[in-house]
């Protein structure tokens, strides 16, 4: 079993040698631009512990944990436009848009969704795909909800946003370790937790969102319920999760 | 076999009765706007008619050839914003950012994108979706070279920004039609001269391009010279291609 920080490591290596499609030509350095500013990888790192817990290992999962990546990646792209959320920076460096043009970032989200699809098709079964297509018109329906105000309500915002993929970076591992579908309900239940506590935890870091409407305590008490809830969900699988409880412990104490 | 015009309206009455996903919420009101104004649905007439002399039914073949459709208009409302073409009208109405706003036509083009995704994916084999990210790619790396005023060639360009989905959707309906890959060629090679064939009217229809470099005459050579070679290519496939014949005439002698 590799730790955290192991499959991290993975994951950045393979993010920097991954080769993008030549057709793309000169697009593609924008695209490499978006990739390697940073970023925790919580999510393909999420992707390749959940698979290595049910019998897969990295090399195999790891097309399923980048094409994740890539799908954060388009939406932050995307997301920062000036007809968006009009974002010049993003960790700390120039947002796409600033850095290329608007012209060149709006193709750079589009490129990054292609080709994590053309990663997510690259296992003999589509299932692996159908479960990011999903999750990204979920976070592209929320996103909808985000930018006019019409969400019913914050659950369902976050639900979209943020939920989908984290719990698509669960569901995807286990097409990729072939867990059979009636006995992937546990692991499903787990990854269903994890949207709420990132979301819960950042609003802590950014004092906003459940900070505001739960004061600071109440949400640090809500982020904790969360962790524990997932805990809980681990304790409900049968395999060796000590890693996915190592990652659910950072998430819930992460200071950035 | 169905005709071009039925397999026409199959398209449309499909695309007309498409759900879309519900997490798409609002959103999917810009979605449907832009599959339903209209447009000659020629590549998904070439996958159904593909697939049918291949020995597949329409049903069977719809949703490809409707997420071919979905990638051109993701195409086209994304091309069209402010920062790329800045196109306030498509096929004279207005175009998805001109009537929903910038924000909205992004999201809208990004959940065409996803939705063409989940069709494609909605077959055994992840092949279908595989020949679709390719020729996504492909097209975002030929709107790359054309906004940047990079490309090597004229062919290159035409080949990336047309060629690649034209392709596509033969390729695509033999994979739904289960045709062997070793089969595969002859019918590959058809669908390799639907790009120019297409490409070369166009520019005749709108008086640029091929007409500004080879004049009038010069280009309707260049058609009909196209035209020639993929009724060539059908003859060199073991199938009744009578309906993708006249497709390739229609295409030849189109006047819009």
């Amino acid at each position: 079993m590799h730790s955290p920080d192991e499959l991290r490591s993975l994951v950045e290596i393979y993010l920097d040698d991954l080769a993008l499609t030549p057709e793309l030509h000169g697009q593609a350095e924008s695209v490499r631009y978006a990739l390697t500013v940073g970023g925790k990888r919580v999510r393909p790192v999420l992707c390749l512990a959940t698979a290595e817990a049910a019998g897969s290992d990295p090399e195999q999962t790891l097309p399923a944990a980048a094409s994740i990546e890539l799908i954060h990646n388009f939406s932050l792209v995307h997301d920062d436009l000036p007809a968006l959320d009009d974002d010049a920076v993003r960790r700390g460096n120039p947002s796409v848009w600033a850095q290329y043009g608007e012209a060149i970032a709006v193709l750079a989200g589009d490129a990054l969704l292609g080709e994590a699809f053309r990663l997510a098709l690259s296992y003999p079964t589509p299932a692996v795909g159908r479960e990011l297509a999903q999750a990204t018109l979920g976070m592209i329906g929320g996103q909808y909800l985000d930018i006019t105000g019409t969400s019913p309500d914050e659950a369902t915002l976050h639900e979209l946003k943020t939920g989908c993929l984290f719990a698509a970076s669960i569901a995807m591992a286990l097409w990729v370790a072939d867990v059979p579908e009636a006995e992937q309900t546990p692991w499903r239940a787990f990854g269903d937790e994890l949207g709420p506590l990132f979301q819960i935890v950042d609003d802590i870091l950014d004092g906003d969102g459940y900070v505001l409407s739960h004061g600071e305590d109440g949400a640090r008490a809500l982020a904790d319920k969360a962790a524990e809830r997932a805990q809980a969900r681990l304790d409900g699988i049968d395999a060796d999760t000590s890693v996915l409880a190592e990652i659910v412990s950072g998430l819930a104490t992460r200071t950035a």
